[in-house]
C-alpha cells in the first residue's frame, strides 16, 4: 500500500466556469501505478467545488440557472455588507456542492461511467488560480 | 493494510427510486474481514447519487418534494433542448448531490448512527440498472 | 500504513449551530503521526453535516438563509405528518448536504485553504450531543 500525492493548478475564467479535470486526474492514476485503490481529489479554498457532470454544454448553462435558484446573487448576504467582496453567493455553493470528491481505482482505472466527467466548479466573483490536491492511496503490482 | 472491492448491480423503478443499500454494504464490509478503515461507495453514471437518509415513507416523500424546489422539471433546460432526453433536471441533482460516500469502519462495522442509512438516489427519468462501486481500505486481523 | 480512529463528541445549541472542528481534526491528525494520507470525518446521525466554509459571522447568518430557501421550515413534510416531531427539514438539509468529508493530509497538515474550515451542522430542532468519527488512513515515518 502507498500514497501518491500531486498538486494541480490551474487558472478559471471566473464565475461558473466549469472546468473538465477529468484527464489530469486519470492521468494522475496512471502515474502513480496504484492498480486498486481511492483517487480523492480536494479542491483547497472556500469558494470552489468538486463533483462529477456530463460534460456538455446544455448542461454547464443548466448548472449555472440551478445554482443562481439555490443561492441567487440578487439577494442580501451579511457577508457582502462585512466583507464587500461581492461573493456571498460564492460561498454558500461552494459549502453546499463540498470541496472534495473520492472516486474508487480498479485496474488501474477511474471508475466513472461512459459520460461521467469530474469538474472542478468555480463560484467566486472573478478568475482565479486553483489547487487541486490529487491523493491516491492503494496497493501497486 | 488491503483493498478489498465488490460491484453491485440492481435495477430502479425511475425517477425518485430511492434504494437503502445499507444491508449490501454491511455485507461486503464484513466479508473484506476490515477491522478498521474506510468504505468508499461510488455511483457511477451521471444521473444518480448516494447520501444517508432516515429510511422512511414519510422522508422519502420530502425528499421529491425538496428536489423538485432545488432542480423543478418544468423549467428550460438547454440539455433537453440539445439531446431530447427529458432528463435535464436528474443530471443536475445527481452532481449536487454527489456520486460517492465516504464511511469509517470499527470492529468490521460501519459507523452509522441508529436510524442513517445509506441511499442511492435514482434521478433519471426512466428505469436504469445501476452499478455501485464499493471499496474497502483497511487493516485486518 | 496506518489506520487512526477519534471519535469527537460535543453538544450543539440546536437548529443552525455550526461548529468550527477544524483545530480538533487538525490535532488528530498530529497525534496520529500521519504523514501523508487522508483524513475522513463522518457524522454519525440523520440531521447533521459536514462540510467546508469560511468561519464568519457573516456567512453563518446567510448559510442559514440559503437553507431556509432550499428546505423551508413552514411547508408540509411528511415526516412530520407522521413523526410529530417538526424536524423533516433538517432531515432533507441533512442528507443534501452529506454526512461526510475526505481532506488529504500532506507532512502531517491538513491541506485546507487559509480560510477553509471544516464545520458540522447541526440541523436538528433541539440541542443534541453529536459524535463525529475521524479516521486517517496514511504513511507514518
Amino acid at each position: 500500500m502507498t500514497v501518491f500525492t500531486k498538486q494541480l493548478k490551474f487558472t478559471t475564467k471566473g464565475e461558473e466556469d466549469i472546468v473538465n479535470v477529468t484527464s489530469s486526474i486519470a492521468e494522475t492514476v496512471s502515474k502513480s501505478k496504484c492498480t486498486n485503490g481511492t483517487v480523492t481529489v480536494f479542491a483547497t479554498g472556500s469558494t470552489g467545488s468538486l463533483t462529477t457532470l456530463e460534460y456538455e454544454t446544455g448542461l454547464l448553462q443548466d448548472f449555472s440557472t440551478i445554482l443562481a435558484r439555490i443561492a441567487p446573487k440578487n439577494i442580501v448576504y451579511e457577508h457582502n455588507k462585512k466583507w464587500h467582496d461581492g461573493n456571498g453567493h460564492s460561498h454558500i455553493r461552494a459549502s453546499i456542492l463540498g470541496p472534495s470528491i473520492t472516486i474508487p481505482v480498479i485496474n488501474n482505472q477511474l471508475t466513472l461511467g461512459r459520460w461521467q466527467q469530474i469538474v472542478f466548479i468555480e463560484h467566486d466573483v472573478r478568475s482565479r488560480t486553483r489547487t487541486l490536491i490529487i491523493q491516491i492511496i492503494g496497493e501497486s503490482d
